[in-house]
């Protein structure tokens, strides 16, 4: 019971997590001079989206299966299918991760940086307590769930640290994109909403 | 039936276009010469491969249930099931689709892109065609399935010829790679093998 309201924490965080990534994220594609940089995050964004989706499904069903403690009461069918859907999300984290790794290229000042990378910090140790989980259920259930491929390791560029690696990227599109959450007074800050007159 | 037989054709063909795709994109990871090209291609790779392993499973699944006529036997979860996970592959062909668009920008050579906007342009028919099925699928079996969410809709990069649109690109790290299918005699070609050293 208690991994089901570990795994719900887990993904109702990469859902907000989502929604800020997105905040980010929108005024590049809205800023982006040529269409190959427009495609590039709109790709990203749009497997957030459908990520979301997933996860707009699933949490309100962890929620409740932690909530009133009915995961015994599932059919083998159920629960195969529930720990299908956990598996699906176990690779979404993994993939956002690495959404988050490419946007460090992308952004130069410090703030921004440190957000995408906060980001990825937890999700990567989501990611990891996901994977932990899984396998103690897909033991614990083994009779009705053993599918635990992994397309993770034995990969390098894993183990890199893209924080480091992208700090002297060539300036992008960002560097054109202030977030001004607080202007100074009588100043109007460069907002999103104003970004949309340089495309 | 029939549009089970048509579901297992067309994921069976984006099967064969992962295997093909990946050919073309695993050189530019090995012959990468920084640690951004190398988690993009690598990224785009690995989600492929996560698409290969749940079509791995949908594939022989649409072609029993095609070949012995077995689709009136399921069970409404079974079925609700079916249409979720081919409902999943739907945006699985949407986001192939864009990985083709998105490669399109690194290869110079007539011959690799021809093949990318080929599959790409198959991809997309597969796309809408498994779109319509689903339409018709999901209103069949409205007491089992309703989730017809779409993400693909009001967004301009879609309508954008990126065959076109990259024809100028900046020679990316492709231009050090030549796919030598049948080298001249007494003449060794620059293979995949050989770019290994290039790291």
């Amino acid at each position: 019971m208690q991994d089901f309201s570990q795994l719900h924490a887990i993904f109702d965080r990469t859902k907000s997590y989502i929604d800020r990534f997105m905040g980010i994220i929108q005024p590049i594609i809205d800023a982006a001079q040529d269409e190959h940089t427009r495609l590039y995050y709109h790709h990203i964004l749009e497997e957030e989206e459908q990520r979301m989706g997933r996860l707009q499904e699933l949490v309100p069903h962890l929620e409740t299966l932690s909530a009133e403690k009915k995961t015994d009461q599932l059919s083998d069918r159920e629960l195969s299918q529930l720990l299908s859907d956990i598996n699906l999300e176990r690779f979404g984290l993994h993939n956002f991760r690495e959404h988050l790794e490419l946007s460090l290229y992308e952004f130069r000042d410090d703030e921004t940086r440190q957000t995408l990378d906060g980001m990825r910090e937890k999700t990567h140790t989501d990611y990891l307590q996901v994977k932990d989980i899984m396998a103690k259920l897909s033991e614990r259930f083994s009779d009705v769930y053993t599918d635990l491929t992994d397309h993770d390791e034995g990969h390098d560029v894993h183990q890199v640290d893209h924080l480091k690696a992208s700090a002297n990227a060539p300036q992008g599109v960002a560097s054109v994109i202030t977030h001004t959450a607080t202007p100074a007074p009588g100043k109007k800050g460069l907002t999103v909403g104003s970004l949309k007159g340089l495309k």
